[in-house]
């Protein structure tokens, strides 16, 4: 890679460190929790939103930003499930988002009556890791179909995320996947790691992340003495 | 993304174009067919080159060049299956191998005794499309567990790839995976792609792939009248 590449993204992390500081601000004074959930195509980042926006947008009100690298897929699925999504735009061969398209995306989002900011990431299991968009916390999938050896092969993404989902653990029995090595793997980057083990398809595991997502809500929102 | 960054992409990518020519004659000059092998992390790149190599190491020469955003750790599973492997160096972050370092590797491999180059790319779906290495032709790996809507998301690697593998097919009676809907997506947006069905784990399909290894390299090596 020629060196002017490098200074060229180096200057345009740095602008977009600067938005994701404003982002994070404004999250805050909207107390508004935001997660950005990265993973590798294809471990169920569009399925688990679904099955989330099913199971609370009654009772919490929540907003998604989805970000495709070539087409509205994604959007058009969550939008059957909610009113407050906003498609980021990405450039062609683009492979994550950036805070300035979060801070684009926050035009269409009144932070005052959202609790929680789902973002979509890109699917790219490298990229989006090292890009802040003023997110409350990382939330890395990782299907349980991609092998055990993922933290060793990706450690940045274990040392970075501050929650991983295990997602497709219905599929278990039929794989040679060691969960208790992938964990230790995982545990050994970052023993602060909070870990969910999930199956969209089947339901296990989700209510734990539903109720995750329902508690750190409720600890925004409680009344400053 | 900033202008600045356009233009000196576009830079690097005439460069490494130049360079994916000069590998282009190389490999003719050997008699070498080139396989890019192209997938989303997970999706089964290492294991179908552990399992290729034990298959046909001892009746066709074949060299491998493997590309590793982080670590060494495929380089290390394949060494065990081969003394015929350069690990090319990918920048941190890097998303994608290009020609020059595919040119760096063959100073290590002599193409006049490689029958077959077998390319393992870096684990993603996006960026690798673009870049051309001088390969006989692409292979993009589908696993059967990202979904059946990979080629509406991913339009151009399906348009760009000259062969795709589908791998895990014996998870898909564990599956909601429609493989005609996929199959039939896939051929909308390039009707001359070819395909094949595997399982690495229980060998299903392995033969099919391995026979047009073993057809290709021998297409290369007739005679001239």
């Amino acid at each position: 890679m020629p060196v002017g590449t490098i200074e060229v993204r180096e200057r345009a992390m740095s602008r977009s460190n600067k938005l994701a500081h404003d982002v994070r601000r404004r999250l805050e004074d909207g107390r508004t929790i935001a997660f950005n959930i990265i993973s590798a195509p294809g471990a169920g980042k569009t399925l688990l939103l679904e099955r989330t926006l099913q199971a609370l947008n009654s009772e919490i009100s929540v907003a998604v930003v989805t970000g495709d690298s070539y087409t509205q897929h994604d959007a058009h699925r969550l939008a059957r499930y909610t009113g407050r999504l906003v498609q980021a735009v990405i450039a062609h061969d683009g492979c994550h988002l950036d805070a300035s398209q979060i801070e684009q995306a926050l035009h269409a989002i009144d932070l005052d009556y959202t609790d929680l900011l789902l973002i979509e990431n890109v699917g790219n299991l490298v990229c989006p890791m090292a890009w802040d968009l003023g997110e409350t916390a990382k939330v890395v999938l990782y299907s349980v179909t991609e092998g055990d050896d993922k933290p060793v092969k990706y450690p940045n993404v274990f040392r970075r995320a501050d929650y991983a989902i295990f997602t497709k653990v219905d599929l278990l029995p039929h794989l040679e996947f060691d969960l208790g090595r992938a964990v230790g793997h995982a545990r050994d980057l970052n023993p602060n790691l909070g870990i969910f083990y999930t199956s969209a398809r089947t339901g296990e595991g989700m209510d734990e992340w539903f109720d995750f997502l329902r508690h750190r809500v409720n600890e925004v929102h409680i009344p400053l003495p």
